[in-house]
């Protein structure tokens, strides 16, 4: 049987060296008995074309790929504020509508509810602060309700480990986490 | 023939008076010719569930809700961070894989680029920052591209609107152009 083919998202797209993480990504991938599969950023040929049209190709791809795809696992670390990266975030809920398993990885500790107050706190005087009286959702959860219920409804949970400050984006024992999630839930392990 | 049902993202469900932030946005529906929904996180029986459970109901409730709507509008505002609300995003992604409309707005003029700028820099000292190397994407948008593109595929753009400190969750005039770019789709105005 050809190994099912993991969406791997996450914000590593954007790093430096993304290639050398997402080479390490699938060879884990491939120890656990799946097919790694990276967003197509980085890999089209978008020579001659202007930013829209550069944008709509990597968006097409990137949805075929989802679509060829059995399942996702995301690198949920907070980029650029309390939350996941907004592109990979997309990718969970999409993923999730097409009735696929999806899991998750966070490389920090602390849940939405202990981040959203240290977001506050750092930015009392930030004209985008969230006023104090808007609510904090508070499900013991690592992200908003509606991606947490869809990993643990896929038979898994949000992997938060504490990783080093400057290895938050690149340390990869949450994500082969997932990868075990991801082989009760195909039944590799039968 | 019925108004065509709308499922309204946004983190306003957040906010103290979010049940007539919503009447207005339902109203505003209804005089362009749609039934709006919200997010059913307030209107469930949660009583004597524990928080996973009630976690769960929420999410069950929503994603219902969401296949039961002919498209989406997003209040896409920067909430906590550099990005729209996760769970708004997830909703963005959700119902762009089940080839529904997707439309947003953000009460926030400037893209995502000069968002992500801002953040580094007043986050300089801040253990999550993301480091100088790391790519900020530039397609001129105000969001993620995955979230543009589906945005821009459904016939619309993101509209960005620039309003007042204080006033940045509530004001409505983004979304009432949303509407109007969703009667465009829906051909209400044949």
């Amino acid at each position: 049987m050809a190994p099912p083919r993991l969406y791997l998202a996450g914000p590593e797209v954007f790093l430096p060296d993304a290639a050398a993480v997402g080479a390490a990504k699938a060879a884990l991938c491939a120890r656990h008995g799946f097919a790694g599969l990276f967003p197509l950023d980085a890999a089209l040929d978008l020579s001659g074309l202007a930013k829209p049209a550069q944008a709509r190709r990597i968006s097409e791809a990137n949805e075929g790929l989802m679509r060829s795809c059995a399942g996702l696992i995301a690198n949920l670390t907070p980029f650029r504020g309390v939350s996941a990266d907004s592109g990979t975030v997309f990718e969970v809920g999409f993923m999730r509508a097409l009735g696929r398993p999806v899991f998750g990885y966070s490389n920090v500790l602390a849940g939405y509810v202990e981040r959203s107050h240290a977001y506050r706190d750092e930015n009392r005087t930030h004209p985008d602060a969230d006023a104090a009286d808007v609510a904090i959702e508070d499900f013991d959860g690592a992200e908003n309700l509606m991606i947490e219920v869809a990993i643990t409804s896929s038979g898994g949970h949000i992997v938060r480990t504490a990783v080093a400050r400057g290895h938050q984006m690149r340390d990869l024992a949450g994500f082969e986490a997932c990868l075990l999630q991801a082989r009760k839930h195909f039944r590799l392990d039968a």
